[in-house]
């Protein structure tokens, strides 16, 4: 922290060690209690919202005039309807499970020790993110649904917003009887702020990047705090030997272009060689009609109808995450061949194989390093909601704590408790 | 990576992409392979004691002359026994269930998906120790059962006999089928070599330290791979108002000295004033009768019997972990007290109440951020053994993936497969 001025340290980490103070009286409260306090907050941020679509017009315009897209512009603005959804979001929460208490495990052991695994909140959970107000509501609820406090970082763009979302929500929490450190914003210290977030061991207990590329390698590769990789997803679909023609196009047209700036979304497309001529006509068809681009192999431009666009894939092909109108489309000799492919472009999201024979799935799921695995299904089911968790803070794509999706449960850590009756080891 | 020389970057990153390709094989094998593969280690590394002998006194031999203390030369002395005891170990492992392929939840959901979330190896596990070369066979096993790949960095005091170990290990692994690059050691590549294993994020799945703090510390803050923090543990006994007098007495004693040396042993003891003149006296004569030091408050100096060696305590007696003879003790005015000097000093392993009073029970647990609380048991039972996970790779005491005792389970990530029938997103 050499390159860090000490007021933003010190100030960034008294927010810290105010968090965790904070943590305890979560940890402890109660479900009504806390499901009062979403309730309380969502009904805030609707009667406020004046206040905060002022704030966030006056980010809107500063952007707007800083000349930022239109695509991260909208992803910026507030309108009334979307402060209604983001308060029917907390009231959502409120009615999901308390994941704290949970026993995960236990039993009585041969001494007579009776042992149990329970669920317990993180603590203190740090949140860096992009300018999407939205998701400062999102992470605060989460947290708060499962007995953390929250230290939010929110891009500089949206900060106006922040600020005036948190106080909000700080309000909401006093309302409720819980202390208003529970929810706090530290972007007022800019990117210094953020890295004193990062360094703060001891303190924060778990970080959880969210946003494009750069931000999440920055954070998980720079934090002494644990922090969770998220979201990146170059998915695969892979069209087996034995692929039925209707499916296929199906699979493909939905992981594709059900929803294109997600991260669930297809990226690439694999198809077996004594499939192709038999299914990528109508498949690369149905993705043309949609406005989808081809980067294909040679083997596979061969399939092309000839009003589609379609581009030589290149090595850069093979490793982008598009979030676009385009797919990367090539043809194998083998499943082992889409095995290789997939291993070593792969994010490690997910990857669908659609097939009939049983040994083809089972050679796929077994070969692959990855957090999903469709079958005969869409990329797109990856997602906390279409698994049941019924809330998602994001999709891990890493191996430790979390591997997919990511609900309530997964910002809980766990404690043994030991019950014993003046038990000593022999 | 700047100040490691090209050189052994390069190696130290060849060994890991090897042992990610060796992991492949590893996660597909059959328990029944692994385990033949297990029995095989043990056989040879018995048929080969005289070698790794060899090689081992060689190593005890040279760091004597330079002065090693005996306790660590003990830990560092092979013997045929101990060989043994390694060699029965891995036996040991071989009869233990296989955590690849464990189903941990699964759901049809509404729309007929059917959702499996299954055990998977990590693929390259990581260890950094001590110059114990026990470790370095125990490491291989526990990878191996589980299906990972594994990259030993031990203390370069045992180089000599880590390298005859992995070399029989390696043979061992080959004759049953299964790829030597399985297990490697880059004990020869030096710090140097450990700083570019703590860095080789993508090729090394998680990272394991075991050994003192400035070592633990040095991997759990420097590395980019994710790892995990184990083994300190600044324990505390607590006696409440309500403890017995003779329970008190046998959880003091059993936690303090069963063994002393070890994480789960206790350093600070803690009582309620109420049961003080009550407790106290028996307490701390039959602690002293051990051999103990007592670094107390003034309050529970009054309690101590006159031969006992009685040195007041200090603010680090209270952070510290002697793993010597040697307990803090304090009188608290209550358990609010209590468990706040718990949660100043602990590192978050093991905490034990004494008491009959359920409601202080309760509140002890609940007011602690801890792996693992013990309620009238010694803090001796924290451990992978006891708690039935049949072995164990170390005690984990940061809060994410693992917390606690980590058996096989924790070597072990998951991986989402749906199954449907042709289901895309509405």
């Amino acid at each position: 922290m050499t390159d860090t001025s000490v007021d933003v340290c010190t100030e960034v980490l008294d927010a810290c060690a105010r968090a965790k103070h904070a943590s305890r009286a979560l940890a402890t409260a109660t479900r009504a209690t806390k499901d009062a306090a979403l309730h309380s907050m969502a009904d805030a941020l609707v009667a406020q919202a004046h206040t905060i679509l002022d704030a966030n017009s006056r980010d809107v315009e500063r952007e707007r005039a800083g000349g930022m897209s239109e695509g991260l512009l909208d992803r910026l603005t507030l309108t009334e309807e979307r402060i209604h959804g983001i308060a029917a979001a907390l009231r959502e929460l409120a009615s999901l499970h308390d994941p704290v208490g949970v026993v995960r495990t236990g039993s009585t052991l041969a001494n007579g020790i009776r042992l149990i695994q329970k669920a317990v909140p993180m603590g203190v959970v740090g949140m860096i993110y992009e300018a999407r107000p939205n998701v400062t509501v999102d992470a605060a609820g989460l947290a708060l649904k499962s007995g953390n406090a929250a230290v939010l970082r929110g891009g500089s763009a949206a900060a106006q917003s922040n600020e005036v979302i948190v106080q909000v929500l700080q309000s909401a929490l006093v309302s409720a009887g819980l202390p208003a450190d529970a929810v706090q914003s530290i972007d007022a210290y800019g990117r210094e702020g953020a890295r004193v977030l990062m360094n703060a061991r001891g303190l924060v207990d778990v970080l959880v990047p969210r946003g494009g590329h750069s931000l999440i390698q920055a954070v998980v590769t720079e934090s002494t705090v644990p922090a969770i990789e998220t979201g990146e997803g170059n998915c695969h679909v892979y069209l087996d030997a034995s692929a039925p023609l209707e499916r296929a196009v199906e699979i493909v047209v939905n992981s594709k272009t059900h929803r294109i700036g997600v991260c669930n979304a297809a990226e690439t497309l694999l198809v077996h060689k004594d499939a192709a001529a038999r299914v990528l006509p109508a498949v690369l068809a149905a993705l043309a009609e949609r406005g989808v681009t081809l980067h294909t192999d040679d083997a596979a431009a061969a399939h092309a109808p000839s009003d589609a666009v379609v581009v030589p894939a290149t090595e850069e092909d093979w490793a982008q995450e598009y979030l676009s109108l385009d797919i990367a489309v090539r043809v194998v000799d083998s499943i082992e061949e889409a095995i290789e492919h997939v291993r070593r472009y792969s994010t490690g999201h997910t990857e669908a194989i659609v097939t009939e024979d049983l040994a083809a799935a089972d050679t796929f799921i077994a070969g692959l390093d990855t957090a999903a695995v469709m079958v005969n299904a869409s990329t797109r089911f990856t997602d906390g909601g279409e698994f049941g968790l019924g809330a998602e803070i994001g999709i891990s794509t890493q191996k430790l704590h979390a591997r997919g999706p990511m609900g309530l449960a997964e910002l809980t850590t766990t404690t043994w408790v030991a019950y014993g009756d003046g038990h000593v080891r022999p």
